[in-house]
């Protein structure tokens, strides 16, 4: 509906959200304006082709339409929106991952006589949230694809009192295309039951990753050197900016403590049967937790959405030097079976790498008597 | 030394790692024989060629030089090991993934007069610890090449009283010799050491998966589907035994419960940040916590033992269809950079791909540039 013409989108905030979004709807031929309290940040995200920044040219010819996204540090962000409602015509989104906090203080400020900013201003307030980004940070991080294929939430304005939506549903639309000329998938839900959700995925793995990877600051070598892939994994994300975590675990307070209820409980737990393995409940505690870690691992979703464990796992073993992987992997396209996943497996060591391919369920053992017969060492798994 | 001549080859319990060892012995030449309560996994370990059934057809004429790996469950090992050392002659080694019990158990028995177990069987005794698994167990999922690259710890037996070495040094380099011909890395340490390194580095983090993973149980479907990576590697290993972690977890209950405590403290002060963010520390608590996850987990290390954040990351964003990633990685090869690690990202929804190559940091930009010029779409990150 709005794909043929050329929107005009202004960007406030060009860190490496701003900067992506910039880059992305610029490639897809919408005129983009940039605005950053930095201007090394803004001149950065410009010189990479995010967009032009604001004003300089007298960008404000371009009003017109002009969608208005806040990309700004999580806790300016109610601030930056009401800014952008009270200057300008169009829509306004934000992009900041905790949703009802925004609601609640734009609503407040609403709600006051003596605020320029009214209700009939969050008509056009659409709350959003991309779930993309990366251990880096900043516009030179910043590409066009973060979006491709990862999950865009949309939250409208909804009156907490009432349960009535405030936001016009002509501008979630005006949301909705913009998240998906940036080849998201977009999700619509209450800001609220968005915040119980990330509170889980997101903010409970993160806080998880960094109490694991604290305790490693002051391990001895000899025992880091034995680490393995689990604990890569599981603290990969641990490598976060603090000062922005600082303000989505702060604004997402109530939902997150929630939880940590539950895992302090079920730490108390674990601790009370290591120390008194004869106590009420004793050994099934541990098996309880373990198999219960078993049935919610079970129901993460896997690549594209399928569901988990719907692939069939084989393990290559390669060379570790150039062109190993790739000459596995045109192999396996010339038996015309699609690859869902691979791994590498990491050691200390040797020179050997293994190469753990996914693929349907119904074409691996196809897929392993083929390479097999190309000269391959294949494993099952 | 040993690698030219057939070396008899006892292997007690035929799950998934006494099998692994069985193959890759065998696959090395020597003569494997397997023993295992179930006659079941016996049967399955030697059909995938893992050695022959123990006894069937008199294997005891190999006796001269037997080495007897006991692979039992955790909680038998230690009555294994002495069953072993009473009815063999030559080296007895475990592999199980606590040590300084099992040795605490042996020298028990050892100090009892009543007991046949002495001392002087103890000269026979190594203990080992295989760092490899896999989510799934049982003979069925065993390979040979298991161990490749993987590090292998092995534990003489030392007298916790005087220090003294127990175990006669020729069995310690007998034991490295079996390591290392199943292509392990052989990490020699303290029993002790061992339990406290790998309670920081294998067991928290599985304890950390669980936790995570548990909460998922009864999370709503529409939460689940924003699911990113973060969640998905945090709790891959979440899909452990419960009955082996029941074990592991029990015999290594006091370091295990010692870093429990630290955890606990941490998740303690961080629920006091979040209900009342203007106590004592307030957020900067919550920014100490990520800032130590961030030098924690830059203590990791990567492939190969490298030094993590060696390698520079670049993504090519390619089509969902048989043989895409096989013609990045040819290319890459025909520029001849070798792939250090190579990522996936998953997403639900769309049907594009992201394939992050980690390379190292002086061959990026050529390679990036190379790539473009044959008309991939690169982003450098």
């Amino acid at each position: 509906m709005f794909a043929s013409r050329k929107v005009p989108i202004l960007i406030r905030g060009t860190g490496l959200l701003g900067a992506s979004i910039g880059l992305g709807l610029s490639a897809a031929g919408h005129q983009v304006w940039l605005s950053d309290p930095s201007p090394t940040a803004e001149r950065i995200a410009e010189d990479i082709g995010a967009g032009e920044i604001w004003g300089r040219q007298g960008g404000q010819g371009e009003e017109d339409g002009l969608i208005v996204v806040v990309a700004s540090p999580p806790e300016v962000t109610a601030h930056e929106v009401a800014e952008a409602l009270l200057n300008h015509q169009g829509l306004v989104v934000d992009i900041a991952s905790v949703k009802a906090e925004i609601i609640r203080q734009l609503l407040r400020r609403a709600e006051d006589d003596a605020d320029p900013l009214t209700r009939e201003h969050l008509r056009r307030y659409v709350g959003t949230h991309p779930m993309a980004g990366r251990e880096q940070s900043g516009p030179v991080a910043a590409r066009g694809e973060l979006f491709t294929s990862m999950p865009w939430v949309i939250c409208p304005a909804v009156d907490p009192g009432t349960g009535e939506q405030i936001t016009d549903e002509g501008f979630v639309e005006l949301a909705t295309w913009l998240a998906r000329t940036l080849g998201a998938s977009v999700h619509r839900m209450d800001a609220v039951k968005h915040d119980e959700s990330v509170a889980l995925i997101s903010h409970l793995p993160q806080i998880a990753a960094s109490l694991v990877a604290s305790r490693l600051q002051d391990a001895p070598a000899n025992a880091l050197v034995l680490s393995g892939n689990g604990l890569r994994d599981v603290t990969r994300i641990a490598a976060s900016d603090p000062n922005l975590w600082v303000q989505i675990l702060s604004a997402n307070a109530s939902p997150v403590v929630e939880i940590l209820y539950g895992l302090r409980e079920d730490v108390e737990r674990l601790i009370g049967t290591l120390e008194d393995p004869e106590a009420r409940g004793g050994q099934a505690d541990i098996a309880q937790l373990i198999a219960e870690g078993n049935s919610g691992v079970a129901r993460v979703p896997g690549k594209h959405g399928a569901p988990p464990q719907s692939f069939a796992p084989l393990t290559v073993i390669v060379d570790d030097r150039p062109g190993q992987i790739a000459a596995v992997l045109n192999d396996v396209a010339e038996v015309g079976v699609n690859v869902e996943d691979l791994r590498m497996e990491h050691s200390a060591g040797h020179q050997v790498g293994m190469v753990e391919l996914s693929v349907l369920p119904g074409r691996r053992d196809e897929l392993a008597e083929a390479l097999t017969d190309m000269g391959w060492k294949v494993v099952l798994s």
